[in-house]
C-alpha cells in the first residue's frame, strides 16, 4: 500500500494532542473513531493523561509501540512541527496537521508550512488547516468535523475531495439528511503536500468511489490535474466540480483561506470542459449532480417523461427542464394507450407530464405507468413528482419506483414537491436521486447526458522550428509576428514591406485597386490608435499617406518606424480573432473571438488551454454564440471553417513550438473566406519575453 | 366586509360533502379546521351521516342554520354544481371548490366550468381545481392539503398566492420546517371566478400581509394586474412572482394544469419590471426572497459584510455576492482595529469575509464583531455564516444575532452551512432570514435592493389624431408607414416617392451624390429579398435599376408596385430596431434592439408592454446588453440618445392612437446620430387589420 492508501485505509492511528475531554475539540477524534465503528489500533498521544476511554494514552510519539500508518495531529502550530517531525522519524505513511494559521494567514505563516512540509521530509502530510478526512467505506474517520455527531452515516460510492474542512463537514451532514453515502471524503486545506489532484488520482483506483465531488478554491498544478481527469475520463469515473473564484471578491476569500491561487474562471473552465470534468454551476449541485451520476446509469437522449399525482410540481420540473433544453414531449400512441387502459384516464394518458392525480394514488397505477414510460422508446428518463399525498404513505411511491427502476437501464429522477424528509431519505437510500429543487433535477439530467470521450492533447500540426531564439524580445511587428506565424501554416493577406514613404506606391502593384497602408512599428502595439492605420487608398496616394503618418509618430513622441506596410484589402468573409496568452495560474491559452464591437462587447470568445487537439479547436467554434455567423446567416456564403479549425491548430502548434518566450499573440482580424477559400490574418503581433 | 374578505377570515364555514373519516380526503378539511383553531361556527354537509366528531352534519344546504361566509366543497364535478348553486341561493359569501376535470381537462369540462361559474351568481367562487385556501392569521384552514397534517404551523407576515394547490402545500411545509410563517395562502386553480389578481388586491389590505408571493401559471387580466402591482409598489409591497412557462414544455404543462394562457415569458419579464414586481428566479427563491423582504428591512446599497467561523461557507457567499454584483470590501480601518482588538486577531479583521475561527465560537467576540459591522460605514448588509460549529450550541449564533440586529437597521442574512433545521429555525422563528443556499444569499439581498418607483404609464406625448380609420386595412407600403410614423415624431431619411421607373433620376436631386432605390409595395413586406433595395446608386443609374427591380417582380409573380422610393444614404450613427407587436395573452408590446447581425443572432432586444412612461423609455435603452455602442464605444461619437428616447415615446404613442387597427409596426434600421442630431427612421412596416 502507497502512502496515500495507508492515510485514507489505516490499521493504526495516532491522535496527537487527544484531550479526554470528550466536549473539546480535540476530544472528538477518538470518540468519532470508536464511535463510526474504527476496529484497528488507536494510539491517543497526551503526557497529561494516561488513558482516554479505556485506551492506553501516550507521553509521546516515541513511546508509541509501533510505527502508525496515519498520524492526526491535533496541536497548535506552535507545536505541530515538532509532532511532525517525530512522527516521520518514527516512520509514519502519514499525518495530518488540523490547525490553521499557516500559508492562508500571512508571511510568517507561509514560512511556518514551509518548516512543517520540511519536519515531515518523506512522510506524507494531509493540510494544514483542514479538518481531516472521512473513510465511510471502512468506517473510519480521521477528523474532528462536527458533522460525525450525526450517527447514521451512510456508505456509498461518492468520494469526496474539498480544500475546505467547513464544506466537508456541510456536504457530509446534508447527505446525510437526504439519505445520500459516501465512500471517502478528505479536506485537503492549504496543501502543503498532498493535494486535491493528489487525492482525485487515488480515488480513481478505489473500487468503492463510482463519482468524485470537489469543492475547489485553485489548483496547484494544472498540467498533473489535466492528465488525472483524463484518466477519470478515459476509466468512465466522473469529477464533478463546485469552485470558487468566480468573482473577484470570491477569489480574495479563497486566497486568504486555504492561500490557494485564482486564476481566471473562464480558463479553469476551459480546461474542465477540455478534461471531461462536469462543472457545478450551484453549491446544492455538488451533491446533486454526483447524487445522479453514482447510480451508474446514464440517459441517451434528452427526451424525459414527468410522472406526476400533483399537477403545480409537473408543471415546475416541466419548465426547468424545458428551459435547461430537454424535451418533454407527449407519448407515443401505444404508450399513451397503455398508461389510458391502466389510469381508466385516456386524456391525461396523452399528455406529458403524466397526472394520475385522479386516477389516485395507487401501487399498481404507479408501476404501471412508470413501466410504460420507462419502456416507451419516446424516453430516455422519466422525472417522478412525490407530493404531498405521498406524505402520509412514504414507501408507496419509493417502494414502486425501486421496483421499476430494476427493470430498466433508463435512469429516474425523484423530484419531491414537499418538504419530505422521510421519502428523500428512503429515495435516496435505495439508489434513487431524490431532488428538492426542480432546477437539480435538470442539472442531474445534464450530467447524465452522453459526452464525447476527450482525448490528450497533442499538437496534430508537425513542430516547425521557429528559430524564435534568433528574435528579439519584446513585441514583434506586424510583418514579424505574421511571418513567424506563417512559418506554422497561418496564411496572411498580401502584402509587402518598405523601409520608406516613397517606396509604397510601387509596393501596392499587384495588391488591387485599393490597398492599406500601415507604419511597421515594434514600439506601437496600437498602431491605430495614433492614425497608423489607413484603408482604401489608391497607389498614388500612399506616398502622402505614409509622410503625414510619419509626422504624426514623431509628433506623438513615438520612436521612427521600421517601415510601411502595404496591403491587400481583404474583402468577404468573417471577422475573427484569435489570440494567446499565459494564464497566471493555469499556464498558456488560446482564445477565438467573434470580431466587430458588439460581439467585443457581449464577449463572445471561447478559450482553450494548450496544447489542444483538433476536436476542441472544433469545439471552440462551436461554442461561439454567433457561430451562425460561419454557417451562412442570411443568405451570407457559409465560412471556411475546416481553414478556420487549421488556422487555430497551426497558432496553437506556432504557441507550442515558441514555448515559454511567447507571452502573448494576436491575430486579428482573421477573416475567415467563403467555403473554400481558407482564411487570411489581416494583422498580427507577436511578444517575446 | 366584501365576499373576498369572508371567505378569507369567515365566521361560519360549510363543509360540503365532508366524510366522518378522517383519513379520506374528504373527511380532512373539518378536522383541519379544528385542529389549527377555527374558532367559529363549522357547518358539515352530507346527508349519510349526522354528526361529524361532535359537530352536527346537516343533510343538505338548505337545512343550514344560517348562510355561512364561505363554504368549501368537496363533492366531484357532478354534484358541485347543484350544491354551488344552493349555496348562492342560501346567501352564502364565497365558495371554494376543490374538485378537477374542469376548463384543464377538456371542451367538455370548459363547459361543466361555465355552468359552475353560472350557477354561482353573484356568489364568489375559489377554483374550481384548487386546495383551497389557509389564513393562519386567524388560524382558518380551508383546505385539504396534506401539509396541514404538521402541527407547527406559524403565523408570519408572507402570504401566498398560488395557481397550484400542489405548490401550495409545497410552500407551506417547506416553510414551516424552516420556521418561516404565512399570513394567507390561497390556491385559485382554474380561476373560473375570483383570479390572483383578486386576491393580490385583497393582499394589499389585509394588515397582516408584508410580502406577496405568487406562483403563476399565467395572467388573466393583465391591465388589471398591472394596476393592483402598481398600487402595491406605491404602498411599499413587495410582490414576489414565480412564473412557469419560461420554455415551450412549461407553458404547454401549464394549459393542461390550469387551463391558464401562456403568453410570452419575455413579455411577462417585461411587464414585472415595469411595475416592479420581483422575479423569483428559482423555486428557492419563491420563499428565500419574500423571508429577506419580511423583515421590513432594506439595504440601501450593494456593500456586504461576511462574518465567519469557518473559511469555506464564507468563500462560497463571498464567491456568490461578487458573481451577483455585489462588493465584499475588506473593513475601513476603524472597524477593522475595533474587531482585532475584539478577537485579538487583527489580520482576520482586516478581511472580508472577517473569520472569528481562530478567537473561538463565543458570544462577546460574536455580538461585538456584529456590531462593529453592521455599524461600519462600509457595509449595507452583514451575512452572517453559521457553520457545524454551531450544532451542538444552535441558540449562541442565533441569540447573537436577533440581539445585534435590534441595534441596527440594516439587514442581516444568515447562511446555515451543515445540515442544521434546528438553527435555521431558530433563526427565521426570529426573524432573522436563514438560508441553505449561498446563491439564496445573493437573490434576497438583491431584492432588499433599493428600486425606483414605478409610475402609472400615461403616454406623454401628446395624441393626434392619425386619421387611421382612411387607411386600408393590411400592410402599409414603406412611405405610408413613415408618414403615419412621422405624424407622431418620428423623423426619417430624406426620401421622394415617384411613381415609375423614369422619374427616379430626377427624385435624387438634393439627397446627395449616391442614393437609395426602394420598390413600394404593400404586398411585400421584405422587399429586399425580391432585390426590391439597392443602395449607393447614382442619379443616373436609378432608371435602368428601377426596371430591372421591376422586372424581378414580375418574374417573382409580384403584383405591381405602387411606385418607388428615392432615399438619401444615411451615414454614421447607430444602427437600431424599434418595433411594435400584440402579445396573445399580455396585449402591445413594444421592443427595443441592437441593430446588425450579430446583435440580432445574441437577440439583444428589450421589450415593454404599452403603455409606457419616459423612465420606460431610458428602461429599454438601458438595458440593453450592447448599450455601450450608444454611449460612443471605442472612440465614436456619443449617440443621441435623448432622440432616441423621444423617439420610442412617439413610436409608443402612435401605437395607442393606433388603437386596436395596428397589428405590428417596425423601423429598421432606426439610425441613432451622434448627439445634438437626433435619429432618422431608415425604413419602415405597419400592418393595420
Amino acid at each position: 500500500m502507497n502512502a496515500i492508501a495507508r492515510l485514507l485505509s489505516p490499521r493504526s492511528v495516532a491522535v496527537v494532542g487527544a484531550s479526554a475531554d470528550a466536549t473539546k475539540m480535540t476530544g472528538r477524534p477518538v470518540g468519532y473513531l470508536r464511535k463510526h465503528g474504527f476496529t484497528g489500533e488507536i494510539y491517543p498521544v497526551n503526557p497529561r493523561v494516561s488513558e482516554i476511554g479505556g485506551l492506553t494514552c501516550y507521553p509521546d510519539i516515541a513511546s508509541l509501540p509501533r510505527a502508525p500508518d496515519a498520524a492526526i495531529v491535533l496541536l497548535g502550530p506552535d507545536r505541530a512541527e515538532a509532532a511532525v517531525r517525530d512522527l516521520a522519524a518514527r516512520g509514519t505513511a502519514a499525518a495530518i496537521v488540523l490547525a490553521s494559521g499557516y500559508g492562508e494567514a500571512d508571511a510568517e505563516g507561509a514560512r511556518r508550512q514551509q518548516a512543517l512540509k520540511t519536519a515531515a521530509g518523506s512522510m506524507r502530510l494531509l493540510g494544514p488547516n483542514t479538518i481531516g478526512l472521512v473513510n465511510l467505506t471502512d468506517r473510519i474517520t480521521l477528523s474532528a468535523t462536527g458533522a460525525l455527531e450525526m450517527g447514521n452515516l451512510r456508505a456509498g460510492s461518492i468520494s469526496v475531495v474539498s480544500q475546505s474542512g467547513g464544506i466537508l463537514g456541510s456536504l457530509l451532514s446534508r447527505a446525510t439528511d437526504r439519505g445520500i453515502g459516501f465512500a471517502k471524503l478528505a479536506s485537503t486545506g492549504n496543501e502543503a503536500d498532498l493535494d486535491s489532484t493528489d487525492l482525485i488520482e487515488h480515488l480513481l483506483d478505489d473500487e468503492a468511489t463510482r463519482v468524485i465531488a470537489v469543492y475547489m478554491e485553485g489548483l496547484r498544478r494544472p498540467e498533473v490535474f489535466r492528465q488525472v481527469a483524463l484518466r477519470a475520463a478515459a476509466i468512465g469515473k466522473p469529477i464533478v466540480i463546485f469552485k470558487v473564484g468566480r468573482s473577484e471578491s470570491g477569489a480574495r476569500s479563497a486566497s486568504s483561506h486555504t492561500g490557494a491561487m485564482a486564476g481566471s474562471d473562464r480558463v479553469y473552465d476551459a480546461l474542465f470542459r477540455q478534461c471531461g470534468v462536469i462543472r457545478a454551476e450551484t453549491f446544492a449541485d455538488l451533491l446533486d449532480i454526483p447524487a445522479a451520476l453514482a447510480t451508474g446509469r446514464r440517459a441517451v437522449g434528452r427526451r424525459v417523461a414527468i410522472l406526476t399525482s400533483t399537477g403545480g410540481a409537473g408543471t415546475l420540473v416541466a419548465d426547468s427542464l424545458g428551459l435547461a433544453g430537454f424535451a418533454v414531449p407527449v407519448p407515443d400512441d401505444a404508450t399513451a394507450q397503455r398508461i389510458g387502459t391502466l389510469t381508466g384516464e385516456p386524456a391525461s394518458a396523452a399528455r406529458n407530464p403524466v397526472d394520475v392525480t385522479l386516477a389516485g394514488l395507487r401501487s399498481d397505477i404507479l408501476r404501471g405507468t412508470l413501466d410504460a414510460l420507462q419502456e416507451s422508446p419516446s424516453y430516455d428518463a422519466t422525472v417522478v413528482i412525490v407530493g404531498s399525498s405521498s406524505l402520509a404513505q412514504p414507501s408507496l411511491v419509493a417502494d414502486a419506483v425501486v421496483e421499476c427502476q430494476a427493470r430498466s437501464e433508463k435512469p429516474i429522477l425523484c423530484y419531491v414537491s414537499p418538504h419530505a424528509p422521510e421519502v428523500t431519505r428512503l429515495l435516496n437510500g435505495q439508489g434513487i436521486p431524490a431532488f428538492t429543487a426542480p432546477e437539480s433535477c435538470a442539472a442531474a439530467l445534464a450530467a447524465l447526458q452522453p459526452r464525447p470521450a476527450p482525448a490528450a492533447a497533442v499538437p496534430e500540426t508537425a513542430l516547425v522550428d521557429p528559430n524564435i531564439a534568433a528574435l528579439p524580445p519584446g513585441p514583434l511587428n506586424e510583418a514579424e509576428s505574421k511571418a513567424l506565424f506563417a512559418r506554422f501554416g497561418l496564411p496572411a493577406a498580401r502584402e509587402v514591406v518598405v523601409q520608406d514613404a516613397a517606396g509604397t506606391e510601387a509596393a501596392a502593384r499587384g495588391l488591387g485597386e485599393r490597398v492599406v497602408l500601415k507604419v511597421l512599428s515594434r514600439a506601437l502595439l496600437h498602431k491605430s490608435d495614433l492614425g497608423g492605420v489607413a484603408v482604401g487608398l489608391s497607389a498614388e496616394a500612399l506616398p502622402a499617406a505614409a509622410t503625414v503618418m510619419l509626422e504624426r509618430l514623431r509628433a506623438a513622441g513615438a520612436p521612427p518606424p521600421e517601415g510601411f506596410l502595404v496591403q491587400e484589402m481583404v474583402r468577404g468573409g468573417v471577422e475573427m480573432i484569435l489570440g494567446f496568452h499565459r494564464d497566471a495560474q493555469l499556464g498558456p491559452v488560446l482564445l477565438l473571438g467573434m470580431g466587430g464591437v458588439t460581439a467585443e462587447l457581449l464577449q463572445d470568445t471561447a478559450l482553450r488551454l494548450l496544447p489542444i487537439t483538433r476536436p476542441d479547436a472544433e469545439g471552440l467554434v462551436a461554442e461561439l454564440r454567433t457561430g451562425a455567423l460561419l454557417r451562412g446567416y442570411r443568405g451570407g456564403p457559409p465560412a471556411d471553417v475546416p481553414a478556420l479549425v487549421d488556422a487555430i491548430l497551426a497558432f496553437a502548434a506556432m504557441a507550442g513550438a515558441a514555448g515559454e518566450r511567447l507571452l502573448e499573440a494576436e491575430i486579428n482580424p482573421l477573416f475567415v473566406l467563403p467555403e473554400g477559400q481558407g482564411v487570411l490574418a489581416a494583422d498580427g503581433l507577436a511578444v517575446l519575453g
